[in-house]
């Protein structure tokens, strides 16, 4: 006898689809905030005024889109290694998920309450969650073999993912211990590691082709 | 002579892909509901009221995605074995969707008025509609031999899908009538039960390789 | 020399991939509109009467849903076939993913304004240009070698996507001209056409296996 | 060693699904802004002065529409002969991305605004920049040799990409430097231009077959 959940959510491309479908919608949440207002202007400064008191929420989208690219790319790097899926993966993926879609709101709060220790927490166990599932779904990964790991090139890239997980956690709980000392630091930290991962300021940058 | 209706609808592929895309609307449409309040605080416990009066609606959200995962899975499961498509499953599909696109609301309907007897038939009766259509989409692919039922295994995949339904179905009706004795009780136990789909409790869980 | 329009625009996969996301938002779109209203009610039978009260919005739903499933299915099935794409292609099927997203406020104002034949006219007008377009479509195609028309099967498949687009929009003229008439005859008229098309009461049902 | 930063984001398939989702949103975003008015109308041409009303807002969303399918359309093409892919392009593609979905809010900017001269020049500067981003990425990948440029043929797809982007950023630029003389002829003149792009008035038309 085989049981459903021994064989439901095996299917890599559909969870790929999804993904693409809730990033692309979570990646533009926020710019359905920033609504043009219907005021009366006078001058190009006063146009310029309008547009400046916007600038909380440009950044706050900044934020918040930057962030997830990062996990978006991270989750598509394990998915095009990953050859196999069972429902405990699929899980994981839809619970990694349900954090991006909340990203929009833990960054906006920060942006709202941006003084708060509350908000820091709030915004950094997001980002600790996203992080914890995709070090949860390569490992598992592994251990079950869904990923043939015999070629040095695979053992390499492994290695690779767990320790950037494990070193942008890090710099992550560093910068959110920050706010102890001050909110503004805590945040300005959080912000130049994303902008590292990002850009890539500190990152060898010779990119290497992938056989396919 | 051929008819429009005996070759139209017949692309699986397609209709996965706008499965996906209406998956990741309606899981992400709860989130949407939650804005930042834009409030004047004080102190941290203020704060953590302001986060604790969204409680209901974190609540509300994280029901709802789970609910669709539950059907996401279930349903990608059952396109990943149909070979061929027509007009009669393509059509199934749509309504289908239309009836995952109303969870949210329906979710939504039940945090808000919570004691109503209305809100946990409507409730269930979304869910209800969406395991029937899913059955009916089974057994219809089954049926016209959209899929091939000649092996062991797909005999034992087919009584897997159709028990987990039924079994999922009837547990979900009980839960629908302990309403009549406390609401509670009622709404507590169709979670629970859908913690167990989605965190898979007291399943085996020795995952079996596909072979594709 | 190539110029840039000689070869961009090629990619039917694309096209198809943003036409899901496209119709999965349009689909989705007048759901939005449905919130659960905040009511104190203290009876089951008034809170009956809330959801009654959003009878007309789900039922504009329901409308709106089934009318996109009817063109969703018609693109997806004559893509299936077309081989390849070009520039007119790729903005012919731009702009009815413009009209698509155009039919739910159509819809919504046929509901709000269901006596006016100026209402029935925007909506009639909406249905029309995508019949149309989906005709030129298929027509551009056919002249251009894009599909391959050689076998008998492909000529009656051609026969019947203008048969069934010629058909269904003098079904949905006559309903509009029944405006003249009576409003409630003439939107009564075309969705019993719609219905019709969706739920296929007075087509043949014997499904055609496509070679793939 | 390999570093993340050498083997992440080499995955086009997923930057093409991304971008749909993204572009499906974006092209759709202006369309959430036109509701249904609910006012009491007695005549036609009441309802009539209803819908006037709403011109500026279609025009705008228009506008967007055509903005973002040409923009579509080129990145499409791009994508559709670059054979590998690094975190450099996949950033690059985020970025776009962003200012992809910035495009509605800075194309309602413009019509609400449309007598300043700062409105059009944000909205050029969002033309300009995703211009400029298409123009690096193919650029990047031609140097990186991600793309085969032996053929003759690639040698004209190659002019014929970067071509088109110069001559339209030109035109882009010159109508918005028109808005010193006048705001209407400026825009006037870049909706001319993209009208252009659209339908492409002064564009050889005979489409050539790619071999795929």
């Amino acid at each position: 006898m085989i049981h459903y959940n021994q064989v439901a959510g095996q299917n890599v491309k559909r969870i790929e689809a999804l993904s693409d479908g809730v990033f692309a919608i979570a990646l533009t949440l926020l710019v359905l905030e920033i609504k043009v207002p219907e005021v009366h202007v006078h001058s190009e400064e006063e146009l310029f005024h309008v547009l400046v008191e916007l600038a909380p929420k440009f950044l706050s989208y900044f934020l918040s889109f930057m962030t997830m690219g990062i996990f978006w790319t991270g989750q598509a790097f394990q998915l095009s290694y990953i050859e196999n899926y069972n429902r405990d993966l699929n899980w994981n993926s839809l619970f990694f998920l349900l954090l991006v879609s909340l990203l929009p709101f833990t960054t906006a709060f920060l942006g709202q309450y941006i003084t708060f220790k509350l908000a820091i927490g709030i915004y950094w166990l997001n980002i600790l969650l996203l992080g914890l599932l995709l070090y949860i779904h390569w490992n598992y990964a592994c251990k079950k073999k869904f990923i043939s790991l015999q070629t040095d090139e695979m053992k390499a890239i492994d290695k690779a993912i767990r320790r950037r997980i494990i070193v942008a956690q890090t710099l992550y709980l560093s910068g959110a211990l920050l706010c102890f000392i001050n909110p503004y630091i805590s945040i300005g930290f959080i912000i130049l590691v994303q902008l590292n991962y990002a850009f890539a300021f500190f990152s060898p940058r010779i990119p290497k082709k992938r056989k396919v």
